[in-house]
């Protein structure tokens, strides 16, 4: 567990889309980033306080997090200077990055001295257990997609806020780095070794209150053939209640598979249901969610309601529309 | 790769389903076996001249294999005194043990000033590439499971024998510890990391020959909800010409999962077929490969045949009547 509030580092971030992680915290968990920490020629911006680390040290930020991505994922000689000035001022430190803190000896070596943590969210650090498929209480709701990228975490972070909103007991569960640091905690799954896949997913979404719902990220697509072992372990692991489908209507093929169609909705509605029962003979499909981002605002009212009608489900898109109506379908249950 | 042929080290096997990992190569690969050797109580036997290791090394073994679990999977004070002889006499060492080789400081000071290896099987040394989904040469055929442990590794090795009997072209791919150990090569699947299992499975069966089949090891079930993402890695990465379908009929639950019912061979049918059209979609089930161990030969001549007339697929116990059956299926395709 990574503990908050955070800095965001934001580094030399070449432009916004770099600093997704950053944006990821500041959109779902505002009350985690004290302020930014920027260096000369960032193209980033949060609309955080820009701090100095004295400065968000003594406003009581405990972690930096590297909140941007550079080029293959390396820590730079320039960002460097401020992770070990981060270091001796008090601050543990979190990445995603390929390259992890844990692999730069003078990182480890200030981290030791000061007696500060260095979390890799990226790599596994809890020893998961094999899967045993006993029944849990509580309820789990699980994003599954028609391919990788199409908005699966995005769905569950906006419904974990709106139940979160109404007064309802809910969870993120975070299954990817990203997720793991805007919450600090979760399993970063597809660095799982494979035999403790759904075990780990059992792990992260254990007993609960009978009306609190595991909102689970999901990851990559039970049609996406390099991935599709990790979505296969979420659903078995999880055996969800609920699962939204999750779609991106305008992509030519599967994400990097050029010869691999994509999938229909109802194909994946199918896939998932027939899959998911053999872990909760109950699970049912509740709601759609599609990415519409490259849709104007009539075309994408349009299509949902095409896809509504179609399938006879609610189809929103919750970065236009909120997730009320996919939450309305889970208190339905 | 291990090199071949091998000394079978039976240790102090309380009895011989101890050394399954030795009758398998017994059976399978009799030439990589040139003997056994055996320490006082040993309870199991390979009808196998019994050889010291200098005995061995001079007919020509190159690899003492573990061919024996013990409880826990531990490497016994006794047997270490065996396995530092035999690294002295010039053998590498081959274990698919939980208790690594690679863990104890003696073995690896005598592997290293031997200039001999130590093989742990359970243990990936490859850095497998992220699947890609291109569609490869050769053609492919894959033993699927109601659940673990019904059958699958024998059928694969079963077929690939016969196969090589008639003449055609024929290699088992390996992707278990056992299997591993039998052929000195392969992949340990479910000890690999979750983003990179279907790229592992690809890797291991690349191109080939337009008339070379490659019989993959299964693992797991697709209906097993501890392994089943190993499965999926499995249907996608080895995007299967063939699918034998494996089951044992007496089995009261899944195995380890006594909450979970059977799947019925129908069940396993439709949705392998689904799951294995998304990497093929020229995929066929082309026959059914039953464990009657539990049943007299009469009744497995009677429920083989009542499966046969049910399913409409040649219904066989590999280990009573052979893979003949089974290769005229796949040679019909």
């Amino acid at each position: 567990m990574i503990k908050t509030p955070y800095l965001l580092f934001l580094g030399d971030a070449p432009d916004p889309l770099a600093a997704k992680v950053a944006q990821g915290i500041r959109d779902w968990r505002p009350e985690n980033a004290i302020g930014q920490f920027r260096m000369e020629g960032c193209k980033a911006d949060m609309r955080l306080p820009d701090m100095t680390l004295a400065e968000a040290r003594a406003a009581g930020a405990e972690t930096l997090v590297i909140g941007v991505a550079n080029r293959g994922g390396l820590i730079s000689p320039a960002w460097k200077k401020v992770l070990i000035a981060a270091l001796e001022e008090g601050f543990d430190l979190a990445s995603g990055l390929h390259n992890l803190l844990r692999d730069e000896p003078d990182l480890v070596a200030v981290a030791k001295a000061t007696g500060r943590s260095l979390h890799d969210v990226r790599v596994p650090n809890v020893q998961y257990p094999i899967a045993n498929g006993v029944k849990r209480t509580g309820k789990r709701c699980l994003a599954v997609g028609t391919d990788c990228s199409v908005g699966k975490m995005y769905t569950a972070l906006a419904m974990d806020a709106e139940m979160k909103a109404r007064g309802l007991k809910s969870s993120f569960r975070a299954t990817g780095q990203t997720g793991i640091l805007i919450t600090g905690e979760g399993v970063p799954l597809d660095a799982v070794i494979a035999d403790f896949m759904a075990g780990a997913v059992e792990w992260l979404t254990p007993d609960n209150d009978p009306d609190h719902w595991d909102m689970i990220e999901g990851q990559g697509s039970l049609f996406h053939i390099s991935y599709s072992g990790v979505t296969m372990a979420l659903v078995h692991g999880g055996q969800p209640d609920a699962l939204i489908l999750c779609h991106e209507p305008t992509r030519p093929h599967m994400r990097g598979l050029p010869d691999y169609e994509m999938p229909s909705l109802e194909a994946l509605r199918d896939l998932a249901l027939l899959v998911a029962r053999q872990a909760n003979a109950a699970v049912q499909v509740v709601g759609i969610s599609i990415n519409t981002s490259a849709f104007s605002e009539a075309e994408a009212i349009t299509y949902l309601a095409e896809v509504e009608a179609r399938m006879g489900l609610p189809a929103v898109d919750p970065f236009r529309q909120g997730a009320a109506r996919l939450c309305d379908a889970l208190e339905a249950i």
